[in-house]
């Protein structure tokens, strides 16, 4: 059995970005010399995530705007009612009497999930024909760190 | 170690449906002959996913209502207020400015997560009393495709 | 190639509640010698979830708070015109047909997902700075079980 582990690091320019990231994760898979196997890919914080979709710019344009209803930042106007009763009671997070601003970056890191399992067949990753990966940054503008790992032989 | 790799393809008869696949990662995992791993469970496609929970038809239609609600088709009529305003600015999405009409199907993929990880353990699936793998289709009545990855020994 | 599987039970006095296990899945990954690897962390019920966040208080009444306007609860009263219109049609979940009053659980479980998997480097889990593991129960005061199954070399 072989294992192989890498990471990255991610400095978004926007606070928020979808960065695809399918090829990099294919480059480990490499060095890892790995044909049969699974690759995690993991976020190392709590307000970022890893999504599996399609790199179409109208879907992250609609998954970003809705994120932003369901798990509302306070640091800007709710953009309608159901984000306004989606912030919490009072209108900003607990989390934020720490000098934090961030509160929403967390609950989005819950709905997209911190991480995915790629399936390696044949030293290829295993996705279907319009799965890219990409690391989902809520809270960017600073070193941020994910971990790949990959097993298998 | 060993690897087994299998693919299952739906072709649901509804636009939704959840379908119980648990006695199939079962057979995959007897064909690897694997004793002790996991078997990796994952949708091909970005707008399915896979759901590990009660195989109990009220959970089921409770759970489709809930994610028209969180996550509304813009093919049928909103359910209530709170669907209408979850919906896209406009009232559709980005997505379907390329002829696609699944902009919803997208969001339920990242709400639901496209895959599960379950352990094997003396050759069984180490599941609890009620958990049953399904397969959660968002855009069906075409062919989709989902990988079983197993690894162990 | 080692496999180690390991059991938790909890039985929490509130119905709700976060518990940090980071450091018994350490333990569970030294008592399989495994020095490179995964170990995956899996609710074995289908009304609990397991979530890799901060250990700070005000984030998860955050996460309580919104995850009970998001998938309200039937047994109280519902926080606000979000949270009733989130409730199925009728102001009760299907699935207390059976006699059961966690349908909302159910859909907390997916939202948060029953399951993570932690890469393993060194022997130790490798997680971010402010990474711990939490078992998230939204149906206790009765015991629950999760799996922990390390995988590695």
């Amino acid at each position: 059995m072989k294992t192989h582990t890498a990471y990255m690091t991610f400095n978004t320019v926007q606070r928020r970005e979808f960065v695809r990231i399918t090829s990099d994760v294919q480059e480990v898979v490499n060095e890892a010399q790995v044909q049969e196997g699974m690759a995690l890919v993991s976020a190392m914080h709590i307000t970022a995530g890893v999504w599996v979709n399609d790199d179409e710019p109208g879907i992250q344009a609609d998954a970003l705007e809705w994120l932003d209803k369901l798990a509302p930042p306070s640091w800007k106007t709710p953009q309608n009612s159901v984000a306004a009763e989606l912030l919490p009671e009072g209108g900003d997070y607990r989390h934020h009497r720490l000098g934090e601003d961030n509160g929403d970056a967390h609950l989005k890191n819950m709905l997209v999930h911190h991480q995915v399992i790629v399936p390696i067949t044949g030293g290829k990753l295993d996705l279907g024909p319009w799965q890219e990966v990409f690391y989902a940054e809520f809270d960017g503008r600073r070193p941020k760190r994910l971990v790949i790992k990959v097993m298998g032989e």
